[in-house]
């Protein structure tokens, strides 16, 4: 373990090093290897399935699910589309150098904001290997050294990926040390790597809550935290109810486990009547199950073929990352974002309406990352949002709130020209 | 205890709900308290130097010293200064509702930034009563709430101040609530504000670096912190040495007790000779006392009017707060700025020097908050940058860098318009 701890924080240091030349390095080089890391991908396919196969088979092994190793799974088409990501990052405009705020005070001095990456970037995964190249490439073209440390069960993917982007970043003359990755998967030696606030300037967790909070209570150093997820979606008395049906839809089962799905329905009771039972069809057939206030009950109570349940006061406010759904009937757009207030944990949030003055006052009121009107809430993404992929998503209000791109992974500095002031 | 507390928590509940109509209430109310404060602050003169005047009994009775007595002195000509201050910040723009970033994604929906206020900001401070209408005054115009807690030594200043900025912003029509100010300094009680996530979003501490550090290891919800300012200002070889000893002088004599003051001069061994006697007579008029590292003292130690060290290891990276500079001779700017990456705090680092390319570099490489050429690092101030005031400066590289200003107090949302969109 001494030299494991030695041997992390050499590479600390070595990222740390690398880090104060990659942050005014030209675009130019930064696309290079970006460009270097895609071509890698395509020409190195059997290298990276090989290594992915190792993982895949002690996963099988160790009684890994299905899903899970799905998620684990690198073939042809996944690099091909991992190749495809990394380029489009590429094209993305580079947010370091920009200048703004920039003004000349009475006395001549001539200050504005440079925008300037944070240094060394700290990034703890899980499972899927694939975010080893996303973080690696986002950090690159930020001007960010990165220290990851992914997950134990995609070691052997993980390392190749990280071989890859290294040897590639390198030969765009990218400074050696860039890019850092950490193959032991050893507790002792995250939390060791989570108190090397010397070398690594900022953390990101990326992964499960627990995982979070123990980033977040553990970490010296300042951590990008995204918590959990509850998810509102609220349908008013004014929405078009087949947008409502397919938003909802959309918001629950397009992909159950991850934070941006829908966890709790709030329905109008003027439009509860006509809207439930549609709204309940569409999700039995997709095995939703419905934890259902008094009057949401009652309305659908007669239907066999659903899977209700009453609900209990433990249903608001709970992340379900699973085929199921709070419902609850309301009878003011206020009550709804009094809900929301009360049981929401600042992520993301729906309205489903026509009525303008509701749409303009829950964008207004709700205090949350991603609020939406008419849209499902599963578009919180930085691929989705234009920003070419993230990092991982903020539920934090500090420095960044929703997907964490290009533009989240960096800080600004004043630069004030001067000609001989001094202060009076 | 047990009431004070439950009187606490009631404080931050009420500023909580207070928040959430703050954060979209229109500029022109907003901007109306903040008159109302300066109206109130001239009209109200008598009974706020009579509280002032019970602190400054109570703290000379204690045995307090000149200089922290003048630090809580309110007399009338320091009050015009404050209205003056607040008018200042009511004639900056709002923050609060700014859209950036805003564009249509392929599939229709409409997405962009919107600054927010982050909801209740906490402000733990110290000795002078004027930070107290400072803080209250940007949360307000940045559309948060505010919890006060000052010091002891200026409670009777603090209280009556607290007390006419809540009576002048509810007269404009601010929630009654907006700015909660806690009297009671006991030691347990700041505790428990600091486990207070619930209803503060964002704790401040502005002070010493003892309060900073207490407040960074103890709060249970993110802070913006300063931290220490260790200051270097580099004289290069092909520096203006009237320019370099009028920037040197500024930024250690004209108030060697705070942050941005300098700590440690850096000298190009080109000009050593002909810079470092002058720079040291004028700052041997101010009594300032030099460590010098062997060379400089070889120049200096024939002067006997000098005031003279021979450093030690630890002088740099040393935070003077006094009249102490360390000095050192480099034969390079590499070296210099080696030196200041080894030793900076990333606080406020300057350059003296007419070679363009010298400049270039340095603003570029150095990494700190504020990087100067040909400057005196003392203007690293809210005021001085024209922020209309600071919260305090942070030194932090997460959100804020730098003087904290209304800008600073805020955070964004994303807001997307749809019209039925979901996700493929």
């Amino acid at each position: 373990m001494k030299d494991a701890i030695a041997e992390l924080e050499a590479k600390g240091k070595a990222a740390k090093e690398a880090s104060r030349r990659l942050a005014y390095i030209s675009t130019e080089i930064k696309n290079k290897a970006l460009t270097n890391i895609a071509n890698d991908l395509l020409a190195k396919k059997k290298e990276i399935i090989a290594a992915n196969e190792i993982d895949r088979r002690e996963a099988k092994d160790s009684g890994m699910n299905a899903a899970m190793l799905d998620r684990l799974l690198l073939n042809s088409d996944r690099l091909e589309g991992i190749a495809r990501d990394v380029m489009t990052v590429a094209a993305l405009p580079d947010p370091v150098g920009e200048v703004s705020d920039m003004r000349t005070l009475p006395n001549g001095l001539v200050i504005g904001k440079k925008r300037v990456p944070f240094g060394v970037i700290g990034a703890i995964y899980e499972s899927r290997p694939n975010v080893t190249i996303d973080i690696a490439v986002l950090c690159l073209k930020s001007g960010n050294a990165a220290v990851l440390r992914g997950g134990r069960e995609a070691v052997h993917s993980n390392s190749a990926l990280a071989g890859l982007v290294r040897e590639a970043s390198e030969r765009a003359a990218i400074p050696s040390g860039a890019v850092q990755f950490i193959e032991n998967t050893d507790r002792t030696l995250l939390n060791h790597l989570l108190k090397m606030s010397g070398s690594i300037d900022l953390i990101i967790p990326r992964g499960g809550s627990e995982l979070q909070k123990f980033v977040s209570q553990n970490a010296a150093m300042p951590v990008m935290s995204g918590g959990i997820g509850v998810c509102h979606t609220y349908v008013d008395k004014s929405a078009d109810l087949d947008k409502a049906v397919a938003i909802a839809f959309n918001a629950k089962v397009q992909r159950p486990s991850v934070c941006n799905a829908l966890d709790t329905l709030l329905v109008h009771a003027d439009i509860a009547r006509t809207f439930l039972p549609r709204m309940a069809t569409e999700w039995a057939k997709a095995g939703v199950e419905m934890h259902c206030d008094e009057r949401a009950f009652a309305i659908l109570k007669s239907d066999s073929s659903l899977k209700l349940k009453p609900s209990t006061s433990e249903d608001w406010g709970k992340e379900f990352l699973a085929l199921v759904a709070a419902v609850k009937v309301v009878d003011s757009l206020d009550e709804a974002m009094e809900h929301i207030t009360r049981y929401g944990s600042g992520a993301d949030e729906a309205i489903v309406t026509e009525d303008y003055s509701a749409a303009t006052r829950f964008l207004n009121e709700v205090d949350a990352a991603c609020v939406y009107v008419n849209a499902s809430t599963r578009f919180t993404d930085g691929g989705q949002f234009g920003l070419g992929a993230e990092v991982a998503i903020s539920t934090q209000k500090m420095h960044a709130r929703g997907p964490i791109g290009l533009k989240e992974l960096t800080t600004y500095k004043w630069i004030i020209y001067g000609s001989g002031q001094v202060r009076p």
